[in-house]
Formats: C-alpha cells, structure tokens, sequence
C-alpha cells in the first residue's frame, strides 16, 4: 500500500519488417508495465538503421499522443518506464538512453542497480569520457562502446561486459539491426520473451506481452543473453549459473498479479501468503478485508484458509495521480482520506482481519486502522503478507534507511500498540519459500533477512548510488 | 463495466468565516465525485461577496493545481465535475455557471436533466435572453434572475421557479451571502448535507463528504430546498411529495460503493443483487469473479450465496486515463486487453461464474469472455446484477438508443450466443425493490420498466437535449 | 513610445461562398492590427449559419495554430485583438462575443468605450438579464437582441440601438447570414471598407486590407451602419451628422504609420507634426534621431524642415514580448536598456535632437535621455510631435489619472530639467489641424483640449468604467 | 532582408560572490543577442561547484520563466542562443552542452562550425567515445575532457586542442570555477569582455553587454583564450596571429547595429556601405528608402552621399513570430505582405532608390519591388548593400546551395529583369575594406571572393556538416 517501493519496467519489439504501428505496441507494452514506474517513460525506434527517440516525465498515457506515435514507425523498438527518487527525478536520466557511437546508434532500457556504478564511472572518467546522466545505463553504454572496439559483434561487446557489472540488471538493448535482452546472472529482476506471429516481443512482465496479444514464450533464464537478429533468436548462456536470486518482493508487492515469474503466478503467490498468514496467525473475525492493490489477493487467501468472510472493507480513490495537490497543514490528517475510504457497512460492528502486503514506516497502515476504527470496527486485526522489513535492498528496489523502518524501530508489541491494532501478524521469513512454489528459480529474500546472494556494498558507499 | 452512462457531481461548501483553504477543500470533495463525471470540472468561490471561478476540461487533478487553489480563499465555495457526450463537450457548458445579474453573482453547479428546457429556452429567447452555453443551468440562472426582481430573497427566487422546471435536478448554487441546496420533487439525483465543525457541505454524494472530514447529517429531501446564511440552516419542503423516484441505476453503476445514498449503502445493494442473481440464476461452478470495479462487490455478494468460492479472475489497468491513445486497425480486438486482463492461474481449467453489473450494447462483455475462454476457463457463466436495459433515460443517465441496447436487440438466448457465454442471466426486474431495503425513498426504474414518475417527451423532442 | 495608451482591433471578412481559408483571412488581418492590442485575440466563423468562436490570451500568432484555423471553414468571420488594463485582463472578456439569441448566433467584435455602460447594464440587470462578461460589448449584444424582437431585420435592429449608445464604437456584427460594420456618429474610431474580387472586408485600419490582399474601397461614415448581405452591400446614414470627431491620438501614435484613416495618411501625418515641430522649436543640432517606432516619422520630418541630417540614434530590440522577465531590484535601472540601446557612434559628441511621438509619464524619456548623454551626446534636445497630455479621454484610449501625467504636474521648464533635456518643445495645440489636412473628417482633441465632441461623465463614474 | 543566414550567441557572467539573478543577468545578455538564434537558447550556472542547466527550443523570452531564473543563483554562467537549419533542430543540439567529467562539470557555449568535425567525431568514437548530439560542442568537449587528463588545468587543456579544430569557435566554457573565453585564431566570430563592477562578461557582441550594465573593456583577441578564476583575468595569446580573417558579413547582415566589433561600429559600416553604394551606383530618383530593419541603415548611408532625401517606404509587422502560420496556397502571394506593407503616400508617383542588404536567393526582393509598384512607384533602383553572393560558407553562416543564389544563376541585367527593377546595383566587392576603416582585424570575405583565410573542405565533405 505504501508507495515507496518501486522499479523500472523495459520492453522491446522486434520485427523483420518495418511496422507503422511498432511504437504503439511499445506504447501498450509500457502501458501495462506503468505499476513498475510513473515518472518518465520513453520510446526509441529503430528504421532503416536510423533511430528516433521521444522521452519525458509522467505518465505513459500523459506524455505519449497520438502524432508521437505516428511519426516513429520502423523494425525494432524498445521502451522503459521509470521510477526515480527525489534526487534524480529529471528529463536527462529518462530512458531509453539514445547515444551515437562507432557502429551507429545504440538504444538501452535498464532495470535494475548497478551497485559499483561509482568505480566504473570513474574508471570510464579517468580515459575522458564525458556523462550526460546520472544513470547506469550510460555506464553501460560506455562498457558496450568500448568493448565493441574488439569484439566483432554488438552481442559479444555485450557479453564481455557482464563481469564487469555488480548488481541487478534486465536489459534491453536496440543495435541498428538487433535487439538485445539481458538477465544478469542472479536474475534479480523479471524479463521475459513472447511472439506475435514471427515477431519477437521481451518485457519485465508477462502483462506486458497480453496487451501487444503476444503469446508468453519463455523467461530470460537468469545470466542468459538473447539476441535478435534477422529474425533469428540466438541464446548466450555463458553466464548461467546454478543458483539464481530473483526478487522475492516482487511477487510480495512490485509485480503485476496478472504477471507470472518464472512459473509462478504472482496472483498465487499473494494468495499462499495470505493462507499461511491465516495459519501462523489465526484470529477469531467477522471478516477479512485487504488493502486495496496489493493487500487484496492476499485476503482472499486468508479468508478461504480461515473460513472467515471475505467482504470490501476499503475502496481506493482511482483518480488518484501524481499531481495530487496535498492538504494544507489543517486538513493533514485526512491525507489517507483521499486515497482510501472505509466502507462502514461493511465494517461497523464487525471483528475485522485486515490484510496488507507489507509495512515500511508503519504512518499509512496507523490511518487505516484508525479509519476502520471510526467507521465501527470493534476490532482490527493487522495481518502482513510478508515478514518484517528488516534490511536496506541493493538491487534496485527503494527502501527507506533501516532508521525510517517500522520493524527496526518497535518490537511488534510497541508497533501493534502504535498503530492501534488489536493482533499484528506477520508472515514468518522462514515459510517465504512456500508462496513461490511453481517458480523455476532461486530468490533473493535480502530485505528480510540479510542474506544476499553476493557481497553488497558496505553502507558508506550507499550514498553514492545514482 | 461498459464506459456509457455517467452522471455529473456537485459540492459546496459554506463557512462562516473566511477559509484560505475553502478551494482546496472544494478539490477534495470533487476528487471524491470525479467517478460522475470526468470531462470538465470547476470551482467557485464567494469572498466578500467578490466571486471567482475556473473551470476547464479534463481531471479535477489534471486541471487545477496548487496556485489556482490558493488564489481562492473565501468562505462560501461550489464545485461541478462533468460528464457530457461528444456534441456538447466544449468549455462553455462546463459548471459551475457564474453569472453577473441584477443582485451580484450568482453561481450554479446541476446535476440532471431538465426536459423541457427547449421551450424555457425559447421563452427567454422571445423575451430578448442571451445564451452563452447549450446548458441547462444557464436557463435555471434566467429563471431565477427573472424571479428575483420580484421575490424578496434569492431562495424564495428559487423556489418560485420550481414548478416551471420538468426532469431531475440536484442544485447546488451560491449567491453572494448565501449557499443553496436544491433537490427536484422526484429526488432522482442524491444530495446531502455534512458538516465540518459549523461549516456546512453539500455534495452529490457521502464519499464526498468523507474526503474533507464533513460528519453525515442528512440527505436533502426530494422536493427540499435548503438555505444557509449568516451560518443556519433554513429547509423549505414546499415541494416535497409522497412519492420519490430516486434513480435505482445510481445504486446498480453510477455511485460509488462507499456512498450511503437516502439510507441504502450502495455497497449493499450491489451485495444484495449478488445474492439475489445466486438464487435467480444458480449454477454449477468452481469459481465467482467479479468485472472490475462495479461488478465486484455482486459478485462477492453471488460468492456468499451460491456458496462457489470468490476469487479475482480480471486486473483493470489503473492507468487508463482520458487521453488514451487507440489501437491501430490491426490492434483493435486487443482494446479491451488494455483496460483488462485474465489471471490465467485463477480460471484456467475452472467452470466461471462472472458478474457484470449491466450489459449496454453488449460488446465489451463479449471480449470479456472471449478472454477468459482464451485464459482456459471451461466455461463461462455471466451473470447481470441488473434488469436488462430496454428504455431510455429522460433524467439524466446517458443511455444509447434503444436500437443500440444488447436487450432490446436480442433474445437471452440470442444473446448469450452472441457473446459466447455457457449460460446467461439477468437479475429479476421484480426484485428490484429487494436490493435497496434500507432506502428511506421510492425509485425510478424507467431504463428497465418504462414506467417513469412523470409523462416524459416524446421520442420527436428527444434530439433537441442539450 | 510609452506603452500606455492603446486601443482594440476589429476585423470582418465576407465572402457569398463557403471559403475554407476564411479564417485564415482573418488571423492575417489581426496579425496587421496587433499593435491595436496584444492582451487576448479572437475568431468567430459562420458556416452554414452555424457559429464556431475561438479565442484565447495573447498574441494572435501564438493563440492561433494551423490546426484552429483549418477547423473554421465558412463564408462570414470577425475577429478581434484586445488592449486590456490589469483589471479586466481576463478570457471573459476577450472577443468576438458570441452569443445565441432568439434568431440563432451573434458575434460582436467592438473597438472604443461606451460610456453610459453603467447605465445601460444596470437597466437590463432590471430586467433579469445575466451578465458573464465586464464587457461593452455583452450590453450591445443585449440591446440588439431585444431589439430584434420588435425589428424586421438584424440590421434594423442594430439601427434602432444607435441612440442608446453614448461614446465610440467601431462595431463588425456577424448574424447567422450577414456582416455589419457600425461606427459610431462622432466616427471616433477608424474603420474602413475594402474588396478581394467579390468579398468585402472591414478592417480597423487599411493595413489590416492590405495583408489580405483587399483593395482599399472606402471608409465606413461617422455614424453609418453597412451591412452585407446575399454578396450586397447596404448602407444606413441616418446617423451620419455634419461634425465628426475622429481621435486624433490615432494619428499620433495609435495607428499604423502605413495606414490611411479618411483620406490621411498616418505617416504623413507624424511627418507633418515632425515638420511643424521643427518650425515652432528650431534649434541649433549635429544630428534628429528618433524613439521607435512611432518616433521616427517625425524625427524624419524634423530633419527634413530643419536640415538637420536624420540618423539612427537609438534600436529597440524585436524580441521584446509579453512575457517579459523584470529585471530584480538591483538591475532595476536598466530597464529601458532592455529594450533600447543607444548608438554611440552616431550621438558621440553631438548635440542631438531626440523626437518622440508624445510624453505620458515621462519616466521613459527620462532614462531615453540619460542613456543618451552616457553615450556622449553633448546635448539632447527632445520634442515632442504632439501637444501635452493633459486631459481624460473618455472614448478608449487608456490614459493615466491625470495626477500621474507629467505635463499636468510640471510646468516645462521643470520637465525639462526633470528629464536633463538641454530644450523641450512640444507641438503647439493649435497647429494640430495642420498635421491631418487631408483628413476628411473632423478631430476629437480632447486628451489635450479638454474639449470633447460631446457631454462626457463626471470624473467620479469613471470608476465604473468597464 | 531574407532569413536564411544567421549566426549561434554565446554569453558568459563572472561573479567572485554568489549572485541571486545571476542567471537573470545571462538572460538579459541572451535577449540582446537574441537576433544571432531563434530556435533553442539555454544557460547554466554554477553555485558551490554544483552546475545546472536549463534549455529549450524557442526564443529566450518564450521559453525562461521567472521561477526558472530563481531557481539558478551562483556565482557563474553562460548563455547560448541557437540559430539551427531544419535537420538539426531539436533539444538534443540545444546549447550550452553540459557534461560531468572526470574533474566535475564542464558547460560549454560555443558560435562557429568546426569542418573538420566529422574526422574528430570518427577518430573519437573509434575510442569509444558515446555521443547524445550532432553539435560541434560535443566533440570540443570530449576533446577537452581527454586533455585534461594530462593537462594540469582546464585553460591548459583548452589551449592545447585548438589545434585540432578547423574552422571557427567563439567559445565560452564554464568549469566549475573558471569561466573560460575562446576566438579562434582567424577570429571570425566576435566576441567581446566587458566588466560590471568587479564582474567579468563575454558578450558576442557589444550589444549584450550593454543590457547587463557592463563597461565594454575589449575584445577578446582572435586566437586568444582568456580565463577568469578568483577574480583575476589571463590571458593566453599564444595562438593569436598576425593576420586574422573576421567575418565580414557580421558588419553586414548578423550583427546588431549598436554592436562595435574590433573597434568598428556595425551601423557606421553599413551607412558607408550605403555611401559606396551611392557613387558606384548613382541614380536619379526622388526618395531613398531601405529595407528593413538590415537595410535602413545603409538606405541613409546612400540617401547622405547622393543628396536624395530619406523616407520610410516599407513598413515591418513587429509581430511575426516564429509561430507564424503559412498562407494556404491561394494567399501564398500574398506572403511578403504579412511581414513587410509599403507606404503608398511616400512612394506613390515617385523614382525610388530600395536599400537592402543582401540577396540570397532573390525571391524576397522580386516580392518587394513589385509591392512597391502595385503602391504607385514609377521606378525602383534595387541597391544592395554587399557584394554579390557567390560562393558557400564554411565558417558558419547558413548559405543555400549555390545553386540557389540568384548571383550565380543570372547575370546583373538577368536579375534586374527578374525582379522587375529599373536598375539594380551591388557593392563594389574591391571596396569591402572602405566599409570597416576602424577595424582593427582584417576579414573573411570567402562568400563574396571564394577566398577563405584556410583550406576549406571539398564540396563532397560538405554533406556531413552538424
């Protein structure tokens, strides 16, 4: 529920022939992957070996018309979707990232974090190359650059580079005549490829192939780098390893759940959350309720494991958007007023289980409570569909410094008291393997336990992350 | 589910002391209404008897922004959020309507439809009246200047106008001192009152009073006429009849689920439609889904009947916004996978059960089960927690012609072929009254009986609404 | 060169058959009379007697897009440019006004100031009419449209107004089937006649003709009423009187130099007043400059009568727009350098003459001179091609209260010295006749005489003015 | 006259103290030199050694807003406007370039075209450089940044690349603590300092120091690189020359005539162009008039020397935009009209000498003369002020194809007839030199004589210009 956990989502579209509605497919691809983020989106298209790119701030469906659309058509296109922090929220990191080099023009959509970004940048700094951005991908750009030097393919500069690169990445990259996927090898993010009768489709999530009507294919295997060309898809695996690490939190909260990840449907997954939350943490009710998105698949599966009935507690406001206005200092309060509202029919006089994804800071969840609570709920009983978030991510996902965490600061007696629920339950870290279990792959629980899959930077260098 | 009836929505706010914030508070009320109507929207607002207003098209979130809000203080402020077909959205029919007449200014935001504003027109017309807008309200506006050189204060002005005004109507207008809530003999349209502390808000509907912390106190009575000024409240039920007909269609799509409309929670009738259509239409099946967002709460209420378990069986894209761009010729059929999507895991293989709340033209429901069928659902159950559609509105719902309408076209039987589903059903126009126990008021159910409250145009006058 | 007094533009195209450029036609005759007004431009078209009106703040090349334009076929259009003051700078009243009445549309473009405005829309008010504008012109619009009730024709209508009006007003009307063009009896505003093969066209000043390739046919009569209809041009001048009284200030400043306004060329005649300065304040100089640009035809004038060679003392920038960044208070004294700067090569060591077409405030002049004498002029002697400023005018022209006019406040020896001018003459009242002696009609004087063509308001209505 | 050759602006600010309007003060700079770019303009500024960069297409006036201004305090800055042809106009080439390096930010303002750019780009991709432009500055600062490397300062690695760039580069280069100033060793751009109390300021021109209140100190010397850090001017001269080689059509058409270049006042250059003009082409006639605004200057240059008098003929809407909307083919004639109107009192019946500065293409005069003629002239002596156009620029300056300029495409008595002039006179190109006898540079006269002061490249590299 609490927006503060975000991440990028990447497309790309390839076609043997040129197509005059190429970026409006990617136009629906990001459409679709919009959850992954909301500040700048962004469309490169390749025709005749001639790239054109158009980015900028908000929403794909704000930024986007329909002459923009028109005026791109070509073969190949790919298209990002981003979110960003405060600090770098600007036109210059918007992706695709669009740069001219030796062998043409060169496209790349990244998601993902690359955590030693500050050594490459120097290192880059130091032979003279200049940056534009504050980004990964112009790091990478410059890696693909220089590799391509020696390498006789664009494939191979990029399959040079992956040692070199720390951190998460799925990438999609557009050459004059190629388009590129990437997976680094703990396959941290998702990406996956479709087709559309001979074209060949790749986006973070399985959502994004339904609105093109492209047939789910297969997942970039972690490590994996699949190539484009002449109609032709060529697989790389050099760098698969046996032991993957993708993102538990995406199935907790990031992802879709339409989407399905690695064999997992991430529907499912929040359904099984919900259904071990109702064992390990049973309560007598009236009825289960979710927050709405995410909260609500959850509920379903704590209401059909505990018997207790699934009703609509909370309806969330759908014309929320990024330029809400905020409330002047008197009317604070009644922030999560607008967002949400409590359905006192439902509720009133009722033991009520209400079900969310996740607590970070613990403000949003103590307003519901107190919500419900004016609106007659004689009790609320707060389940989490995820254990406590304990430790910072590296990989790209935003969490607040472990000081802003409501499960660093309070025990959960204290944070129960807080928040003014009668039960807090949270899912236990150990049965996080049991909501994933038709995934292919391994999965990185880092934010939950402390347990990553490789080093990570020691905190000092955190501030350096772009 | 199907985008074609839609309302407008109306709010005010009255203090008895100058408010810095008065706009903003307008802003968060409309932002609750702006499910009634998404084309236009506007604010006015009243400071030592200087009145300003702006209006413009598009989202209350979209247009308005921080500035425009702050240059609004005052103490007495309306709003309007529009909902109007292709001919007449244009920015002179946006509301609230501001006039300059004979007593200051005057401002005017309707919710309705007056069917004989054709010949009032023409009456002002022959009486030498100029007309800036193709509106309703700018008609009620000359009645009520006419009226007030002779009637000693603006609400008697007012009220001596009512008689002369055939169709639906819910006012909210605000003269210099003054703030005025009007709603028409029948009550078609909701409007009620909160209260803040000793301010006073009126709006369309309760959600909107939730937004600004505004306490229920009461619905406007059909046929009531409720003045404030110097800070009390004045009721004059000169015009209140026996008999009400509230739009039963605002329960079924039109209000908002956490809206309490005359005592009946809309929640609860969609619920109760659930419940009936279970026992109306029961069938075999191993799963209940609801169409997002006005089916889910009847197909919850279908669930807790039928005893089939509830499950979420379609994601809504909660980016689509107003400026969506169309698919191109080839991408057509794949329109509604931009706004939907099937949850493959929940239904594939399973016998469905899903609940619309009302089939119009029929074809969106149709790509609805196409797409569940293609997700591996064996067969497809639909299930309307309405009568079917077979008469036109006069009161203000947008309905197609009847020659458009699914029902009036074909037979059940015809119909449930034509949109592919396994069995159809409709909820029973006898029990209406079944799903709406709570209501302290009677209803008009013209759309699916054809018996309205009153004699309504024929068919020949229909074309000139405006 | 002060830019304070400045007036509005009307413009009327007609053409017997639809043209899909017309509006086109009109844009470029607004373009030739933007200097008449830069707050707000507007486009009124009739097609087939249905009215489409667009208009917008600014300048008409940055309201106007191709797009807009291209929208507006038809065979009637007006449009009008708008010089507003502070208060009244809003979309309201921007024009054309348009408006439907009991015999479908009407739009009303309107150049000048009634001044029993007040009046007029008090007594209507009285008869329950609303007001959405501040506007002159809405009160016209009033006026007509009751005429038309008891009058066979539009244009009789409009005839049978006349008397009601008191003050200046150059009027094109568009009703659904014919263009009429008013000017008011005393003909204190401009407006002319001109033909392209069959269409008529009306035009504040002949510049406006010449843009869309018109030949200039003659002026519209003091007091006569022309109307256009089925290709005929019809002409009332029971309105027309012996004495006129044209505003001589369009002579002055106001009007295009390269436009005719009955019979006198404008330029000629800032040549003439350039000459009759010279005559009546010789002096003993190197070099005439004048201030752009409505300086500069004197300052040729001077030279020529005085012998004295012209040159080019000072450029004013092109790219000085409206929405010119003020400088912060510490670069506050180069405001005028912003958009003057002088020519030190030419006034290096010179006694300059330096002509300007009249002095306001004399705040500009001021920092024009000290700009000079920073640059090396030995001497400025400054004259002035009209006579002081020294009076209201009640009939459009936006003149300062006359506490704030310079030639009011000081006698000339203390202007001069105010200014650091070596000599200051203005032109002598009683020479103004000379500068117009082809003129066919007679002048208004009375911003300089005090003597005005008719009774005007007492000072304390002007506030009321609108 | 025609607007086909113009010219980049660059501008520099140096403060020792952070300044609030700061970027105000380049602001005003980049609005006197507005004329030299229309079609993007952008300034960065550096505070604490933090840069931003602001930038967009359009005039400086159009696209910086007050807040935009705000929001840039420091204690450097540096502005560009961007004149671009129509391949290269988007935001990508918009100036200053603005790039992080290994020693921090580099903005670079750069005037004039490197020819041998496309070697530089090849040679630098080849080593792996990545660019985001098409523009000349990109390259300058890669090879700035390589340099560095080795250089112990930035001034260092300034000097030590001028080597490598062919053609002309009046630069200005922030770092973040130096403001560096660059004229190519020809010197073919200006580029001048100015100081402002403790203040230093490089101006293109003369003219843009004049708006920020700053004292004209000198030129900067071509081949000199000056750098201001903690306060202190030095100056490196190392590359300056004997013979330089300024472009001579800066004094003709480019620059403002209140600029001084090299000690040579442009508007004295072109009144003794007019005066040249006037004994090789004497003629009798009865009035000088000059196109404008370029060729008024020399109009009273000619007017002078022969003794006719001077009039205004032509007169120039001050309204035409960049926005400007293109007559639909029916008005197309009619296209000079929007922008220039003749005075038909001034020339009607009379021999007219017309004054312009240059011809190009020869379709823009063809359009005066005949307007001239339509307004009664009974001969027209077409004098252009310059010698004909016959061969390409390499240094910067837009100039068609030869293949399009009327000089090479007809003989004199050809062009005559073609523009239907009486006679028709050019500059003597032998006299050149008589028209700048302050300078103290000598000039490029490469597009009138062929002769350029370097190599230039083959006509088949030409292609490839950025």
């Amino acid at each position: 529920m609490e927006n503060i956990h975000e991440e990028c989502g990447v497309f790309g579209y390839y076609s043997e022939t040129e197509k005059s509605d190429i970026a409006r497919s990617v136009y629906y691809g990001l459409f679709a992957l919009q959850h992954r983020g909301q500040e700048a989106c962004g469309i490169a298209v390749n025709k005749d070996r001639v790239t054109s790119c158009k980015k900028g701030m908000g929403l794909v469906g704000d930024f986007f018309n329909d002459k923009m659309l028109e005026e791109m058509p070509g073969n190949i296109a790919i298209g990002h979707v981003r979110y960003c922090d405060a600090v770098n929220n600007n036109i210059e990191n918007a992706q695709p990232l669009f740069v001219k080099y030796v062998k043409g023009t060169l496209a790349i959509a990244h998601n993902g974090n690359i955590f030693n970004a500050v050594a490459l940048r120097k290192e880059l700094e130091n032979e003279g190359a200049l940056f534009h951005s504050t980004g990964d991908s112009e790091i990478i750009a410059y890696l693909i650059a220089r590799a391509r030097l020696t390498c006789p393919t664009v494939e191979d500069a990029v399959a040079s580079i992956i040692p070199r690169l720390q951190g998460s990445f799925s990438l999609v990259i557009m050459s004059p005549s190629k388009l590129i996927a990437v997976r680094d090898p703990f396959g941290v993010r998702p990406l996956c490829i479709g087709r559309v009768g001979n074209d060949y489709v790749f986006s973070s999530e399985t959502c994004g192939l339904d609105t093109v009507g492209a047939k789910f294919e297969r997942d970039v295997l972690p490590g994996e780098i699949v190539t484009i060309h002449h109609g032709q898809l060529k697989s790389n695996r050099q760098y698969c390893k046996k032991e993957s690490a993708t993102c538990i939190f995406e199935h907790i909260y990031t992802a879709r759940p339409d989407s399905v990840i690695d064999g997992q449907s991430v529907n499912e997954s929040r359904i099984l959350a919900g259904r071990l939350l109702a064992k390990q943490h049973p309560v007598d009710a009236d009825i289960v309720i979710g927050v709405p998105d995410s909260g609500l698949s959850s509920a379903i599966g704590y209401s059909k494991e505990s018997g207790i009935p699934y009703g609509t507690g909370l309806i969330k406001n759908r014309y929320i958007g990024r330029t809400f206005i905020l409330p002047s200092q008197a009317q604070r309060e009644r922030s999560v007023a607008l967002k949400l509202n409590a359905l006192r029919h439902s509720i009133d006089g009722k033991r009520v289980v209400m079900v969310d994804d996740s607590i970070v800071r613990g403000t949003t969840i103590a307003n519901i409570v107190k919500m419900l609570k004016n609106n007659g709920a004689k009790e609320v009983h707060v389940r989490v569909a995820s254990p406590k978030f304990l430790y910072a991510c590296y990989f790209g996902t935003d969490v607040p410094d472990s000081k802003y965490l409501a499960c660093t600061k309070y025990t959960d007696e204290e944070l129960c008291r807080k928040i003014d629920a009668d039960t807090l339950g949270f899912l236990d870290v150990e049965s996080l393997p049991d909501i994933v279990p038709d995934s292919t792959v391994g999965f990185c629980t880092g934010c939950f336990t402390g347990k990553y899959p490789c080093p990570v930077p020691k905190k000092e260098d955190k501030v350096t992350f772009e």
